[in-house]
């Protein structure tokens, strides 16, 4: 095991009604930044839930959050939490609410007049930050219980993560039946994501991690159990409730203590995002698959431990069974509707060369072993067609 | 799943050659209340490692706290630490220094004359502690990660848990090579105590909390798949570091999280403790296949899954899985040497009747479905001879 440092002091409130606690939760006297995305939080009632909890405080609102939020909006939220002088962020939605408000907070403390700074310094030059409460209305990117925050620049096409001690919300309301109203594409989405999650800090290198390990693959075992009912039409709290806290427990930090972390797909899923606009769990789905088989020697006393734990494989020695985990992932994947390649969504051979040309220029490698560079982006992506 | 409440602030600084961190940890000016056991961190450097890390900070010494650490010892304590104006507590130690630690940090700041309050009131009446620093020595309570300590009153032979916001570490260092100076019956103590705490957050009511669930088991297969290799004479390292996370992990406060919790385990077994002064561990393995035998009904669901998942049983229906997961269990805590009968500590039947007074007098019952009254524990008790 490697030495590791983990602190994660967001406080989690979870179940049916918490949204109520609002009040408690925040001083009242803040002057609030009520951040948001379209709107599906005025149709879900959970807009009118947080309104209540927080009767007469001074509330600013900013709406039209985008999916993977942008530099560009989120610049429009720092100029009104400084002129209106706010003193708590409340943001209300899924990941990229949280992840912006993330930025939005930094931003509004920043000095310097570059804010993209912030992003490229991967938070290192983030000294403060206006505090942050969430209301999470979709497991997925685990953004209600860590640090950490990927921002998208329009203007350049470029796609990064950063996170400072500074960032941690404090505190997050996980009610499970604000989920009830999501679609299916964005419960796939999560699924995925969470999956990818917990792989990315498992299928790595063997560092005697026993308790890691199996908390990563109780978090697979979750997911796929649950999947079937989170895709039906049935509202079964229960399901939504363990999915909600599976996603969470993906990434707070936990499963990667004194692990070496891989993030590989993550990597070059982000470039996906930047170059063609997919969703972030969409190109999850297609590059680990790629990856997996490209890193299968890596890889490979892992992901059979993946085939016999996760998908019950009992017949074929190590190797095939790793590349059964693959085809069981991929097949996973496929079963709650996630396609896994690039051929979907219209990419072709000749589109993929602006993501190595990205690699390329970048000049570092990715991966738990540091071997994916541009060369390698181009054979993983290749596999993706 | 129930709903739940969780914030864990402690910051954990894991690994190899970490107690010089304490330098980075505590501010230069503070004045440190420096608290530990009978001098074995003197023996085995971590004294000398901790001493030197602190530099020219000023240093009052408080030795000699005992195993079940008491009321009347911790006075005294707090008595030092007022006069001297301390304003941190460095707890060097096992989970007997940490308790105290919590208690003399509330203590110091109390402003009323009777202190055992803290521990009556369960710390309802703390408002503010001195901040505590740990370095654990210990793996077993988890003492080092949460709010929690157990405090016993030598007078009244009362042995009582109290826990509040403000008593939670600032920092916790677990170095995993300072508990190679472990001898074979703290290493076995620390064993069964982490085994225990798990499973009274796993083998209780089934509210469907899959994640919560596996995340115990993995707690108790680790714990199975080590105790060989700790219980030998080589000094594995990732055996070691993995035995110290598990037994944080498994008393964090995560397991609990959404679940009804039992805990009347430990209800029965702090008795034994106060009464007949065993070993905090050794009460839990003759109380546990007692009741667990006593409530084989409520719990059989869990116990057959623990035979299935932990000892690998195969054969029979539930309710003889269940049973053998309790006759696995005893035979698991034989096999680290733990006693699990009364016998064994010359505890006699007549013995018994005193500690069924004591929850008589109480009125209150125990356990996740507040059963566990008087009369039953007199049954258990019965069963534990």
């Amino acid at each position: 095991m490697e030495n590791f440092t983990y602190c994660n002091p967001t406080k989690i409130i979870f179940g049916k009604n918490t949204i109520a606690q609002l009040d408690e939760l925040i001083e009242p006297e803040a002057k609030i930044l009520f951040l948001y995305g379209f709107g599906s939080i005025k149709k879900n009632g959970v807009y009118q839930q947080a309104m209540k909890a927080l009767k007469n405080r001074k509330v600013i609102e900013f709406a039209n959050i985008e999916p993977n939020p942008t530099y560009e909006t989120c610049i429009k939220a720092i100029e009104l939490g400084r002129k209106e002088k706010i003193d708590f962020i409340l943001a209300v939605g899924g990941g990229s609410v949280l992840d912006a408000s993330k930025f939005i907070a930094a931003g509004i403390k920043y000095k310097d007049d570059d804010l993209w700074q912030i992003v490229t310094s991967r938070g290192s030059v983030v000294t403060s930050a206006i505090p942050i409460g969430t209301v999470l209305t979709l497991p997925a990117t685990g953004s209600e219980m860590n640090r950490w925050s990927v921002m998208s620049k329009s203007s350049t096409k470029e796609k990064l993560s950063f996170g400072s001690e500074h960032t941690y919300p404090k505190f997050s309301i996980l009610d499970p039946e604000t989920t009830y109203s999501l679609d299916k594409k964005q419960i796939r989405n999560g699924i995925v994501d969470t999956f990818v999650h917990a792989v990315e800090q498992y299928a790595t290198i063997d560092l005697n991690t026993p308790l890691q390990d199996r908390y990563a693959i109780s978090i697979l075992q979750t997911l796929v159990e649950l999947a079937p009912s989170l895709m039906s039409d049935k509202k079964d709290y229960d399901a939504y409730a363990s999915f909600m806290w599976t996603a969470t427990q993906a990434q707070n930090g936990l499963l990667g203590c004194g692990v070496r972390l891989d993030w590989s797909t993550h990597g070059i899923g982000h470039e996906l995002t930047a170059f063609f606009g997919l969703a972030h769990a969409e190109t999850l789905a297609i590059v680990l698959p790629a990856l997996w088989k490209y890193e299968l020697d890596n890889k490979c006393k892992k992901l059979a431990k993946i085939a016999r734990q996760v998908f019950n494989v009992t017949e074929g020695d190590e190797k095939q069974q790793a590349n059964t985990a693959i085809m069981k992932t991929s097949a996973f994947f496929n079963s709650i509707q996630m396609p896994t390649t690039l051929a979907h969504y219209n990419i072709k051979k000749a589109d993929i060369q602006q993501v190595v040309d990205r690699f390329a220029e970048r000049g570092s490698s990715i991966g738990e072993n540091q071997d994916i560079d541009a060369k390698a982006v181009e054979k993983i992506l290749k596999m993706c067609l």
